[in-house]
């Protein structure tokens, strides 16, 4: 692994995770549209450089969304082109607001290039459903807007209701080729069940753009010669996990199922908990690693923050960190409807503490709300 | 090392590069300076990013020199302000001639923001003499530039006339400080004499900056989470390698002087053999991996590449390896006073082969000479 690859990634690890993505999709994947890189934040910087021209150029985003996206584009000069989430329709993307944000954005002389979908979502911990994963591509192809599928929660879904689906498997099932849509999706070994964040492993998949195109991604790819290949062994080693008759195929998937039930837990009694107080809303939590609960904040609260000169959701999530040691984000790290309050929070405690971390925190939010009670 | 570190990289792995750079250069160095960093590439682009607001502002370049400068320059959209190092003094900076494009860059409304220096040189191979590194370093203060010090091959010195000096030590030395000299020397663990160059390892020290362009960096850093924990164990190692009394020094000192001789051995053989044939100069092989001869190339020749569409250079690198499987990199790769032609080749060979790689080299430049000459 002392040695560097092809700019994309080593040819087998490559054709190895071609092989994964196509086992799961049940559709063909090819090596050559693999991009091995360094986590998944490179390869979003490296896709925003190559899709923005200047201010003039815009990208849909979802709010909430995860921070990397709306940096990323106030680095290349992007105009973001917000549109919320469906809080009430358990974080859904709604495709009524995503025409009006993309008419809104284009009658100021934006030209939108590109669509983030983040599924399962970071903060929101929703998994889209089929028909609104259907419409989302089929949006895309019609206002002609690369699709960045962030889907680096793929193996992280604790709800038996719903699945995972690619968004390229959407696509191919909805009989769009090559041709029809332009599709970009991000995948990482920091995020999945496994977290091996600091290894800094990932790929894209970049599918549906010409030659030409695919020429500029390849050499603005070979700028940074290649990712590092410890990285890019792990994530071929995500993308083909023990088959039956290997010989760690039982300890892996006993580990793995142990892992994935203990999140499951720990989500469903931290849902629970925040539902059962006073102010608190939870969607429930089916995929990614977070919640991301709505608080109502009593008028005395936000009157106290403002004093500070802090926002609400800061100053709640001070308090709680001061009060308990525990750390949540604030809501407006990620953007939320104006007048809601959120906090973002994981759902990675050990199980052994989580009744204790829910105790503490119940007690923190009732003492909290008794002090501002308007 | 599964889990991410700090942004600018775990604190104890900076602690122990900033006591090995301390050590280095017998002057101070502050952890909170140095930026862990996937290789070198990563942080030059990000560098460039920092500095460059649109095409009105320019770096000044050594040409030749890598195309990792100019490739991240045009991604920027900055200008490109070349300078030529002098072929006839050994591959020097001509200070006169970073005056004058300097002044050209500014006559045209170029505000030039920082100057590239690449010690020891690639393709170039040349070590710079102290006075030089003197020179530059008051140019760059006088003039308000920011010096990017290339410093990736500091350990590769094959010259007992010179030694690896860094321009931070040079700047201490001649009693400027942080108020008086903005300086981001860039390191990896590519290109030492270890070539880890698939670890993705390296780190950046940033110095001479006041505390709100230090945020920006910090900032902008911070988007990429943080670089591969492996690689920043590796370069913390490289920049603190095994002392007296530890159990691995005779070994690893062992490896390393047979390694460094090898390749010494190597660049000797191949510079005489080239300075011994027709149309051929090779400046003397004093630091990095490689050589960058000149080749005087017959009119007919240079005709039957302009036949072929194809540039002179690239035209008998071509037909080398066609001849005789040895890979070299045209000189317009890299840049080249105009009507010179260049070859880079990497003095890596394995060195049981080197004569016979020699005596293939010299039977085909014959052979073109004799079959182009006018």
């Amino acid at each position: 692994m002392g040695g560097y690859s092809h700019c994309q990634g080593t040819e087998g690890l490559r054709n190895a995770i071609a092989v994964g993505i196509a086992t799961r999709d049940a559709f063909p994947c090819n090596a050559e549209d693999i991009f091995l890189t360094d986590g998944a934040a490179a390869p979003v910087h490296m896709v925003m450089h190559l899709l923005i021209r200047d201010e003039k150029d815009g990208i849909l985003c979802p709010i909430p969304s995860h921070f990397l996206y709306t940096s990323s584009m106030a680095l290349c000069g992007a105009t973001l082109v917000p549109y919320y989430l469906d809080e009430s329709g358990g974080w859904a993307v709604s495709i009524s607001d995503l025409k009006k944000q993309l008419d809104g954005a284009r009658s100021e002389g934006i030209t939108v290039r590109g669509l983030v979908v983040v599924n399962p979502g970071n903060p929101t911990g929703q998994v889209l459903v089929k028909e609104n994963q259907c419409e989302i591509v089929e949006f895309c192809r019609i206002e002609n807007l690369v699709l960045l599928a962030d889907e680096v929660y793929q193996e992280n879904v604790y709800t038996d209701e719903k699945r995972f689906i690619s968004f390229k498997k959407i696509a191919r099932s909805m009989g769009f080729g090559e041709e029809d849509i332009s599709l970009i999706s991000f995948h990482s070994v920091s995020n999945g069940y496994y977290g091996e964040c600091g290894r800094r492993g990932g790929y894209m998949e970049v599918t549906g753009f010409n030659s030409e195109v695919r020429k500029q991604v390849y050499k603005v790819a070979s700028l940074s010669s290649c990712s590092n290949l410890a990285g890019q062994v792990l994530v071929s080693l995500v993308m083909n996990p023990p088959k039956v008759g290997d010989e760690s195929y039982t300890s892996y998937w006993e580990e793995r199922d142990r892992i994935m039930l203990s999140l499951s837990r720990c989500a469903e009694a931290m849902v629970q908990a925040f539902n059962s107080l006073e102010g608190l809303t939870c969607s429930k939590a089916e995929g990614a690693m977070f919640v991301f609960p709505s608080v109502r904040l009593p008028k005395r609260a936000i009157a106290a923050a403002e004093a500070m000169n802090t926002k609400p959701d800061v100053f709640y999530a001070l308090r709680l960190l001061e009060n308990t040691g525990i750390v949540v984000l604030p809501g407006s790290v990620f953007g939320q409807v104006p007048g809601t309050w959120h906090f973002r929070c994981t759902i990675l405690q050990q199980e052994e503490k989580i009744q204790l971390i829910i105790n503490r925190f119940k007690a923190f939010h009732e003492t909290f709300m008794e002090e501002f009670r308007d």
